[in-house]
C-alpha cells in the first residue's frame, strides 16, 4: 500500500500534466490576440476546443478520480489519508472542488453553451455595434435560461446567483454581497455628489499627442521598478490589455498605446503589471497542484488594482516619477506642476463606461452590474426590462443617463459570453486591496518615503510573502484575515476613498 | 456496415486531432525561438514533451489502428476499402506508413534517444566552442550505435543507412544517392575547379552597414511580390532563420538582420517564403490527411531553393530590384551597376561553412556528410576517424582543408539531434528544383520577361498546381516524373551550374 505523500504525489503529477495542457491553452490566446495572423482564426479556434476535450477527458476520467479518491472523500470532503501536511489537505479541498465543478455539467450541455455563447458573442457585437439592444435579446435571454440550468446542476443552497458567484469567488453569496455592496454603493454616492459640486479639477494636459516610443519607454521602467523581471516575462501589445501565465517562469502581458492619452498605457502596465506578478510569485514546485494557483479572481483583481491605484495614484510614487515623466515628455509638461499632475490623474467624473472610469466612480458601475444580475437569475428582472433598469441606476448612483444602450447596457462583453457573477469579482479587488492595505502600512509606516525614492520592490516582496506564496492554501476571506488579523469589511476601503478625495476635492469633513 | 468513405472520413478525422495537436507543437516552437522569455526553457521543454506524449499516444492507440484497418491492411499495404479515388488509396498509403514508423519503436527507446539527444546537443555546444572533437566523440559513438538500432528496428532492405534516409526522403536509398551524388561531385568539384582559375569576382560592395530597417522593409517588398500573404503568415526574428506551419492559415517564417550584410536578409525571405508558400498552397481542407500534407523534406526545400536561387539569384529578378535596393540603400550602391551586383551576388568561393556557402559549392558540403554518415552507419568508418576523413573530402572536393573542427566536422547540429540521413534532401532539393524548372520554362518560355517587371504570382501559381495542392499524392520520384514528363536525374541541374558559372565567369565551354 502506498503512503499518503506517494498518492499525493502521484495526483500532483497527473495534475500537473493538466495544468501544463491549460498554460499552453493559454498561450494560444495570448498569441491569438498579440501576434496570430489574422487569418487563422478558424484553425485557432479548433486548436482552443480540442485542447480543452483534452483537458475536460483527463479532468473527469478514471485515474484522476482514483488518485483523488484514495486521499480525500469525494463526497463529503472529508480528508481520509493520514499525515498530511495542512497546506496539502487544503489542496485537496481544492482538487475536490475542481473534480466536483469538472464532472457536474454533461459534455452535450458544455458543449451547447460554448455554441450560445459563440453565437451570443457574435450577435453582441453587432448589437452593440447598432445600438440594438433587441438584437441581443434573444441571445440574453437563452443565456440566462441556460445558465440558470447551469446554476441547478452546479447546486446552491440559497439563491440560483450564488452557484455562478461561487466560480469566480468561491464562497461568495448573493446575500452577503448585496449588503456589501449597498453599503459601499451608499457611501460612494454620497461622495460622488460631494465631489460634483466641488470645484472640478482640470486635467486637459493629460491628453495631447504623446509618443509612442516614449511612452512604452516609460512603461518599461515602470515594469522594472516594480521587479517585473522581463526574463519570465514580455510586453506586447493588443486591442485590449491583459495578463497571460503560463507558469511562473513565463507570465506576460500586454498593453494598449493611445497617443492622446498620457496615463492609458501607465495605468495599464501597474494593473497588468500587478496581475503578473502574483503569477511570477507563486511557487514553482507547487506548479500544477492547487498550491500553485492564485486565490480567486478578487483576490488577483487585489493585486492590479493595488499597483494601479494604491501605488500608481499615489502621491510618493510621483514624487520619484513625475520628474521623470517630466523629462521624457519635454517639453508637453513644462508648466505642469507635481500637485497639478497628482489631482489631475485623480478626477473623478462620472462617466457612462466602466473600462474609463476613476477610482471613486468605478465600482457603482460593478455593483449595477451585480444588482442586474442577480435579478435576472432570481426572476425579478426580465431581459427585455435591462435598459430601463440600467439607465435608472446610472441616474441614481452616478447622477448621468446613458443616451444609447451603447454606451450602457450593451458596453462590456461578459454577459455575450455567458459570464454572469464574474463582475462582482472587480470592485471585490478593490475591497480586498484597501484591507490589505492597511497591514501593509502597519509593516512598513515609512513607505511613503521609500517609494518616493522610487524604491517599489519592497512592496511586490510583501506581497509575495503575504499572499503570493500561499497559492490556494486558504480561500479569500481566510487570508484577509490571517494577513490582517481582522476580518474582511468595507471600512479600510471606504474610509480611504473618502480620506483620499476629500483632500484632493478639499471637501468639508 | 458503414461505406469505404464513412471510414475514410472518419480516419481523416482521428487524424487531423492529431495534426492539431503537431500545429500546437509548432507553434510552441516558434514561440522558443521569436518571443519567449528566456527563462521560461525548462517549462517550454516540458509543455513539448507532454504534447509529443499524447500526440505518440494518439498516433499509436487503438481507436486510429481500427480506423486505418478497416481501409487498408496493415500488414501487407493493399487496400482493403473498395470505390476510393485514386488519392485517398495514396493517403492510405501514407497513413499507414506512418502507423508503422510510430508504432516500430519502443517506447523506451524513444526516450532513451531524447534524453541522449538532449545530452549530446549540450556535449556539442560545448565541443565546438572549445574545438574539441573528442568531447563530442563519446555522445557522437552512442549516437550512432543507437541510429544503427534504430535502422534494425525501422527495417530495410540493403543498406542500415536506408532506414534513416526513409524517414526523410521515402524511397531514397543509399545505392541510388551514392551514385547520383558521385557523379554530381564530380561535375561540380571540375566547375569549382575552373572557377578557381579565372578571374575573380568582387563582391566587396556586399558588406558594410546597411541599415535594419530598411532590410526589413526590402525584405517584406520581396515577400509581398513572391505572395506571401500576411493574412495568413508573418515575419520575425530568430538566430536560425526557419519557416513553421500550424496550418495553411498559420504559416509563420523568421529572418535575421545582419547589418554588415546586404544579400543575407533577401536570400533568408526567398528561402523560407518558398517553403511558407508550399505550406499555404495544400488544400485546407484536406489538413489532418496525408493529402494535407507536404511530400518531403526534399521537395520542400526544392521549394525554398527554387525562390532563393532559381530566382533571387536570377538576372530578371534583379533587373526588377535592382533600382530599388539602389534607391533603398541609396547612396552606398550608387557607384555599382547592375552586371557588377548581378556577378557579386553569384561569386563563388569554396568556404568551409555549409550555411555560408555559395550555390555551386553548397552540394559540395552535403555529399561530403552523406558519404560519412553512410560510412558510419556501414562500419568503414570510426567515429574517431571522423575529423581526418572530413578535412580529406574538404580539400578533394573544395580545394581547401578547415584549419580547426569547429569550423569544420563541428559545425552543424544535426548530428547531435540524431538526424542522420536528413543533410541529403538538401542537395536533393537543389537537384529536384532544378528538374522541374525545365517544365516551367516550358510552361512560360517569357518567364524572364515578366520576372523583369517584377511579376512572381505566376511563379506561385505554377508551384501551386503542379506541387502544393496534390499534397502527399505522389511520392517525390512519381510527381517529378509526372510534371516534367521524364524520371529525374541530375542533368538539369548540373547543366543549369555549368551554363549559368561559365556565362558569369567567363569560362572556356
Amino acid at each position: 500500500m502506498k503512503t499518503a505523500q506517494a498518492n499525493y504525489e502521484r495526483l500532483h503529477e497527473l495534475s500537473k500534466k493538466i495544468r501544463i495542457l491549460e498554460g499552453i491553452s493559454s498561450l494560444l490566446e495570448w498569441d491569438q490576440e498579440t501576434h496570430m495572423p489574422k487569418g487563422a482564426s478558424a484553425i485557432r479556434s479548433e486548436q482552443l476546443s480540442s485542447l480543452a476535450g483534452i483537458i475536460h477527458t483527463m479532468k473527469t476520467a478514471k485515474p484522476f478520480a482514483n488518485a483523488l479518491e484514495k486521499l480525500i472523500n469525494l463526497k463529503t470532503g472529508k480528508v481520509v489519508a493520514k499525515g498530511l501536511k495542512t497546506e496539502q489537505q487544503a489542496a485537496l479541498r481544492e482538487w475536490r472542488r475542481n473534480y466536483l465543478l469538472a464532472t457536474a455539467l454533461p459534455n452535450a450541455f458544455v458543449e451547447e453553451f460554448v455554441q450560445l455563447c459563440s453565437q451570443s458573442m457574435e450577435a453582441w457585437k453587432s448589437a452593440r455595434k447598432q445600438n440594438s439592444f433587441q438584437q441581443f435579446a434573444p441571445y440574453l435571454d437563452k443565456l440566462i435560461t441556460m445558465s440558470r440550468k447551469k446554476a441547478d446542476l452546479l447546486g446552491y443552497d440559497d439563491h440560483p446567483y450564488d452557484a455562478m458567484l461561487d466560480l469566480y469567488e468561491p464562497e461568495s453569496t448573493t446575500k452577503e454581497l448585496t449588503s456589501l455592496f449597498s453599503r459601499v454603493q451608499k457611501s460612494i454616492t454620497d461622495l460622488v455628489k460631494k465631489i460634483t459640486k466641488a470645484k472640478q479639477i482640470d486635467n486637459s494636459f493629460l491628453f495631447g499627442n504623446f509618443s509612442h516610443a516614449k511612452q512604452v519607454e516609460f512603461g518599461n521602467e515602470i515594469l522594472n521598478a516594480m521587479g517585473y523581471d522581463m526574463q519570465y516575462g514580455r510586453l506586447d501589445f493588443s486591442t485590449h490589455p491583459f495578463s497571460s501565465s503560463a507558469h511562473p517562469t513565463d507570465s506576460r502581458i500586454t498593453t494598449r498605446i493611445h497617443p492622446e492619452s498620457l496615463l492609458s498605457n501607465i495605468l495599464i502596465v501597474l494593473h497588468e503589471g500587478g496581475h503578473s506578478l502574483y503569477e511570477m510569485g507563486i511557487p514553482q514546485d507547487q506548479y500544477g497542484s492547487p498550491l500553485g494557483e492564485s486565490v480567486s479572481m478578487a483576490v488577483h483583481e487585489s493585486q492590479s488594482r493595488w499597483w494601479e491605484t494604491r501605488i500608481g495614484l499615489s502621491k510618493p510614487f510621483w514624487n520619484h516619477f513625475f520628474p521623470r515623466l517630466k523629462k521624457a515628455f519635454a517639453p508637453q509638461l513644462n508648466k505642469v506642476t507635481e500637485e497639478q499632475f497628482f489631482r489631475a490623474i485623480n478626477q473623478v467624473k462620472p462617466s457612462f463606461i466602466r473600462v474609463e472610469a476613476d477610482e471613486v466612480t468605478y465600482p457603482l458601475h460593478v455593483i449595477l452590474r451585480f444588482e442586474l444580475e442577480k435579478d435576472l437569475f432570481s426572476g425579478a428582472l426580465k431581459v427585455r426590462e435591462i435598459p430601463e433598469a440600467w439607465n435608472e441606476k446610472m441616474t441614481n448612483y452616478l447622477g448621468i443617463t446613458p443616451k444609447t444602450n451603447t454606451e450602457g447596457c450593451l458596453q462590456d462583453v461578459h454577459w455575450s459570453m455567458g459570464a454572469f457573477g464574474y463582475f462582482p469579482t472587480y470592485a471585490l479587488g478593490n475591497m480586498y486591496a484597501a484591507h490589505l492595505f492597511q497591514k501593509f502600512v502597519q509593516d512598513y509606516p515609512d513607505w511613503e518615503k521609500q517609494v518616493a525614492k522610487g524604491e517599489l520592490l519592497f512592496i511586490k516582496k510583501w506581497l509575495n510573502e503575504a499572499i503570493h506564496q500561499h497559492g490556494k492554501h486558504y480561500r479569500s476571506q481566510e487570508l484577509l484575515k490571517k494577513i490582517t488579523g481582522k476580518p474582511f469589511t468595507e471600512k479600510a476601503y471606504v474610509d480611504y476613498l473618502n480620506s483620499k478625495y476629500t483632500e484632493i476635492y478639499k471637501l468639508k469633513r
